[in-house]
């Protein structure tokens, strides 16, 4: 399958060189960069070469490209603490309509770097969940 | 390279089936289920066969494995809004030291439900950013 590209799209233009970037590692089907908005130093973004909004609207052969990359990179920056972060919707962060991958490193605790993450964890009613288990098992 | 193991690992016992779990989608490389103290109704976790505690101690073929199995989850879930979320390290709120992909439905723009997130983004020195750049880049 061919790569979709956006005219309008600041990350397919980045992709083609239109716009520059400080690029990472680019392999057939992703291009990597460093953000210049970062939560903190080695904040970097890993993009499919194939413009889709949400994630899962990916085809799978851009989909497992992703990770070795997001992995060299982590390495690469020596990160021991870090977050990957891939936003789906307005609501849900996603800035940019174009999936992209976060590798953000956590270099302390605080919230003035790296990803704050809020948890509002829910225990879940072993009843309800068993019969929302089974509805999604249908649609799988 | 064969899979590893770890008795202690909730993870690991999980996924021998030794502890009970909503299971999804099970490959040869990775296993997925659904959360029991979840943010959000389907937020689900995928994990690698692998008994690595960070995303990049993993073999890229576990890697390449995740976000296709992702992708089936949100595509069933029919979630319209939602988070791919993988934490390395306590101080980056990981809570079990197995690799783990959360996949987090954003129902609402409420900070009840699904991901909460914190964005402290800095505007970053465009000479600083070139240097760390190379710096990077000489490690790649």
């Amino acid at each position: 399958m061919a790569a979709r590209t956006l005219a309008s799209c600041i990350f397919c233009k980045i992709i083609k060189g239109e716009i520059p970037s400080f690029k990472l590692i680019e392999t057939d089907l992703s291009y990597s960069f460093l953000d210049i908005g970062p939560l903190s130093k080695g904040h970097a973004l890993v993009i499919p070469k194939d413009h889709t909004v949400k994630m899962h609207e990916l085809p799978d052969n851009y989909l497992a490209d992703v990770l070795p990359v997001a992995k060299k990179i982590a390495v690469a920056l020596g990160a021991e603490n870090y977050n990957i972060l891939q936003n789906n919707g307005r609501i849900a962060h996603q800035e940019v309509d174009h999936v992209h991958f976060h590798v953000i490193p956590k270099p302390s605790a605080t919230d003035e770097e790296g990803l704050v993450i809020g948890w509002p964890a829910q225990k879940a009613d072993m009843d309800d969940l068993k019969k929302f288990h089974q509805e999604v098992l249908s649609k799988l």
